[in-house]
């Protein structure tokens, strides 16, 4: 794994201030994805604050939601650059919103641990990207998510 | 609108620590459900911090996604309620999680104004409950959201 440095370190300023995964978003969770070793998936890894909870025990849904979406999305950029033989610090940038995210709680996600997230690309198709995200605790798959990821426009990202 | 008390203000002190709508929870958002009149959609009002973007003048999707899920539980367990023709603060305690979510965007969420979460319970049956949440901007439908939501089982309620 690629450990230097994120998808979310290439974001320019501009598109950095994401609550869930935005490097200058001091409030925020700064997500932080990458690809493992052979590139086929990505990994980030969180662990929930005590106060991340559902009720006693358990890490609340929405948060999960939340690491999914922006690991899915973060995935699905770092995909688009890769499927056009491209480094992430070129131009022009290419960034990617959740157009539509499903979430299915398998099992109760315990809190007190560090969540492990891998992304695996389904489907690129022009400026749609498909993105499966596994939710582990400690090896347990307990969150399977999957975020349809659309490209903003050029002109979003330019003129703000 | 009855605005007197909360879905969220009849759960039992052990299902207040939710980081979406617990009562108890004092980092959390404490999001507020509660019957529209003819008690045939319920409603949430939140309004974001303004560190909950996703980027510029923008809602983050994981929040929306969290006022949703707790939108849709807490609609979920009044809806049981009501089936059985019992009032909220009546024992035994019904409560609902999250099965499974999915969230459409529908076009971006603008910061800095209340936003309007409606929910109309779709279908019950059995343990589960669907409930479909249309959140608003200004009266314009910016996200829709169906949950599905499970009853949890009073033994695990009452043991903790």
């Amino acid at each position: 794994m690629n450990e230097n440095k994120a998808f979310q370190d290439f974001y320019s300023d501009q598109m950095s201030h994401c609550y869930g995964c935005g490097r200058l978003n001091d409030t925020g969770m700064k997500i932080k994805s990458y690809w493992n070793e052979d590139e086929t998936t990505s990994i980030a890894r969180f662990t929930p604050k005590p106060y991340h909870i559902a009720f006693p025990g358990y890490v609340y849904g929405g948060l999960l939601a939340s690491l999914i979406d922006c690991h899915g999305t973060g995935t699905a950029a770092a995909a688009a650059y890769k499927s056009e033989g491209r480094k992430m610090d070129s131009q022009p940038e290419l960034r990617y919103v959740t157009a539509s995210i499903h979430v299915d709680y398998i099992k109760p996600t315990p809190i007190n641990q560090e969540l492990e997230l891998i992304g695996r690309v389904k489907e690129i198709k022009g400026k749609k990207i498909i993105v499966e995200v596994k939710l582990y605790a400690s090896g347990e798959l307990c969150v399977k998510g999957e975020v349809i990821a659309v490209k903003i426009p050029e002109n979003m990202i330019s003129t703000k």
